[in-house]
């Protein structure tokens, strides 16, 4: 049967034991993140507050293996390691030559990948000494990640979430309070840069940008707290590489290589976290020829839109600046329903990769990607994130672009995560009220005026 | 570490190629069925209005095992095999010598164990030329389950949803419609039974009973149309013993044997399918120790209040009479939030083998059971439905009981779902607003004077 699911597993004996570190094998290094107050180079000593001593070693390492400890693997064994998919329904059902493979992480305790990195760093949190970290979230997949790492290691998880989702999305909160952790809507009455904002407009929606800035102020201005990032920086990027770590083994376990990988990206840690142990073949030459695509929505399009520049990862700024594409620290996307493509900035190391022309980058409209997302679930069965419909539709794209060409590529994608949290936007979609946004022009322009003079 | 987690996995390739049929091991066999008119016993072709000829044969089968076909198993392939944990950190914060075991079905697409079944009946109907089938669904489980086989069949869905939890609990229904399904509210106008109790009550909250009779119409009167119920009837356990197969298999690999099997109970089949293939072992003299206790609501508690009678499975008498342990057709529990444990009556198996003092039955208090999801979120990380919740109450009194005892008992458990669609049930928990109920003795009293008189 040509639609028979095909699926390649590995034994728990076979969970990768080092992450991969990419920075290892960059041609050039990144550009340094700068000092938010001085906007000098920033040492290590300088992110203390906020990171516990491995996390920043690990942020700057050229290390190319970092051992995992054994009690992350402990509970990675939980979910971990994930299955590869052949998406051979898909296939048939697009009448594509392309070969569609897929690593699918919606079977971690909070439905994603992002665990794959909460739980490292509450870890390494814990073993400093730390019993406290404040996170912010945006539609909340990040923080019910982390609650669930702080339930594992015994820490209190604080997480400033993002009010507009807080209001209208309340599954992701109730989750993360489930498992113990305490969520308040942002802005907030906690923090001074909250209190500010309220004072200001006691409506305020809220914004990723702010959430960050009270999260920060919040571990800043307590001895036993850190804070804690879900996506952006080189260590959680480094984390999420056990997904594409186990992802190389199992295609061989196919006998497969990808011609394309294709992630969705906000922050880009999902994306990355698949495609950095490939791209180690393109960069010492072996696949001069494989296509990284990040899929981003066209609401909030970082990597095709964005000038290459150094910026604020928050809004107050009081978060270093890194150089990085970036739509201005103070943009705030219409309001689509992947609330973790929402990010003004991305990830350092997937800019750095772009403007080096080793990835690429796309911008999609929302209802084409649940569009794509709805044929997923009619044909491999299994209900996706909206974020990951982003991918989703790129892979529909690229499938049926080699259905014109006659081109039997083999495309490989992360499914980041399921969407049994996200019914209400299948509800907008089904019954015809979700809607696209114009290209946001103006906002984008207003918020870019407003870069750091330095660098 | 006492707290490592510790998982046992089968390799895809030891998917059980069969079913363990218990009707061929039972000390005295099951009562007839009669047909609902007649008060007869049911003959094969009485039946094949609703269903198709193969699974009318497995619930009147003595063959101890039945093959599954290949083009089942390969759907299955999509989340099976399952694991089986040892559920170490809830050991050790309960403090007791007890081990305790769990088989995690939250992996499947629709997120519960109710893809063993429904993958199975949506195949074999598929296989018989049918086009449609419709069903019925209280919380959702069942329904977006069938959904979800539908989709990897080809055929079309009807739902027919009880109206109270198809206005509060919206998620499920979308699920059903993302993967193409139509669920309607029932009572619903589609139905000569809906149509007559709207005329009575168009604010009808409707019940279990009432949308089993609008599906059971809707097959009786369409060619195209078969019928299909996601527990109860011998198949639907029969099919759910894949899991229970496999968790013999790891329970060997854990070098372990349950002295106690336990199973939240509403219809009865995630219960039956994990301890059917271990029951065999207790029927066949080599455990005559082994203990078996389905846990049920003590608002709708079938085992342990109702009597031992003929009743009819629907409200409209349209559904034939079975011999089971019932609180009578018309019995509407309370609005406790495990939805799926508020059927009035059991699966005639699993009744059978309690009156013969096979397995046991135990009621809990909803509020008890939260307590208990909470803790095992806490310590094992994942979110439980509410209905699993019932299993992991008893398990957790179990637990204390050896801990009391100092009795180092083997504990294992079927984990029936995620609780990820259940997020307002906790919030309800976990704001205080959850209450529970008194013993609804004059309801129940009222319904069981309507029993049939029959057998």
């Amino acid at each position: 049967m040509s639609d028979k699911i095909v699926k390649y597993t590995l034994n728990e004996r076979d969970i990768p034991r080092y992450w991969y570190n990419v920075q290892a094998d960059l041609p050039e290094p990144l550009p340094p993140p700068l000092h938010p107050m001085t906007g000098q180079p920033l040492t290590p000593p300088d992110l203390a507050p906020l990171f516990p001593m491995e996390l920043i070693m690990q942020e700057v390492s050229t290390e190319r293996w970092i051992e995992i400890p054994e009690e992350i693997i402990d509970v990675y064994r939980l979910w971990r390691p994930t299955t590869l998919f052949r998406a051979r329904r898909l296939e048939k059902v697009l009448d594509t030559p392309a070969k569609i493979f897929y690593k699918y992480e919606g079977v971690s305790p909070p439905g994603s990948h992002k665990p794959n990195t909460s739980v490292a760093q509450a870890y390494y949190n814990k073993k400093e000494g730390i019993t406290r970290i404040a996170t912010e979230t945006g539609a909340g997949q990040w923080g019910s990640a982390l609650s669930f790492a702080g339930a594992c290691f015994g820490l209190e998880i604080k997480v400033y979430m993002v009010r507009v989702s807080y209001d209208q999305k309340p599954y992701r909160r109730i989750m993360m309070e489930a498992w113990g952790a305490n969520c308040v809507p942002s802005p907030s009455p906690d923090t001074n840069v909250g209190r500010r904002v309220l004072a200001d407009d006691p409506d305020c929606p809220g914004s990723l940008g702010l959430a960050i800035s009270e999260a920060v102020e919040d571990a800043m201005t307590r001895d036993d707290t850190h804070y804690s990032l879900g996506s952006v920086l080189n260590h959680v990027l480094l984390h999420n590489t056990i997904n594409g770590l186990e992802a190389k083994v199992l295609m061989e376990e196919a006998d497969a290589y990808p011609d394309i990988i294709i992630g969705c990206a906000g922050g880009g840690s999902n994306a990355a976290g698949l495609f950095l142990p490939f791209l180690k073949d393109k960069l010492d030459g072996t696949k001069p020829d494989l296509r990284v695509i990040n899929v981003e929505p066209y609401s909030c399009p970082t990597l095709t839109k964005g000038p290459y520049a150094y910026d604020y990862g928050d809004s107050a700024k009081l978060a270093p600046i890194v150089k990085m594409y970036t739509l201005g620290h103070g943009y705030m996307p219409p309001p689509i329903h992947a609330g973790g493509l929402r990010y003004h900035g991305m990830a350092p190391l997937t800019c750095h990769l772009l403007k080096l022309g080793l990835v690429e980058a796309k911008a999609v409209h929302q209802l084409e990607t649940f569009q794509a997302g709805i044929t997923f679930a009619r044909t491999e069965g299994i209900l996706s994130a909206p974020e990951t419909m982003h991918a989703i539709r790129a892979v529909i794209d690229e499938a049926l672009a080699c259905k014109e060409s006659g081109e039997a590529k083999t495309i490989l994608f992360n499914h980041s995560g399921h969407g049994h949290v996200d019914m209400h936007a299948y509800d907008a979609y089904l019954s015809g009220k979700l809607q696209d946004y114009e290209y946001p022009d103006a906002l984008i322009k207003e918020a870019l005026a407003d870069l750091p003079k330095v660098g």
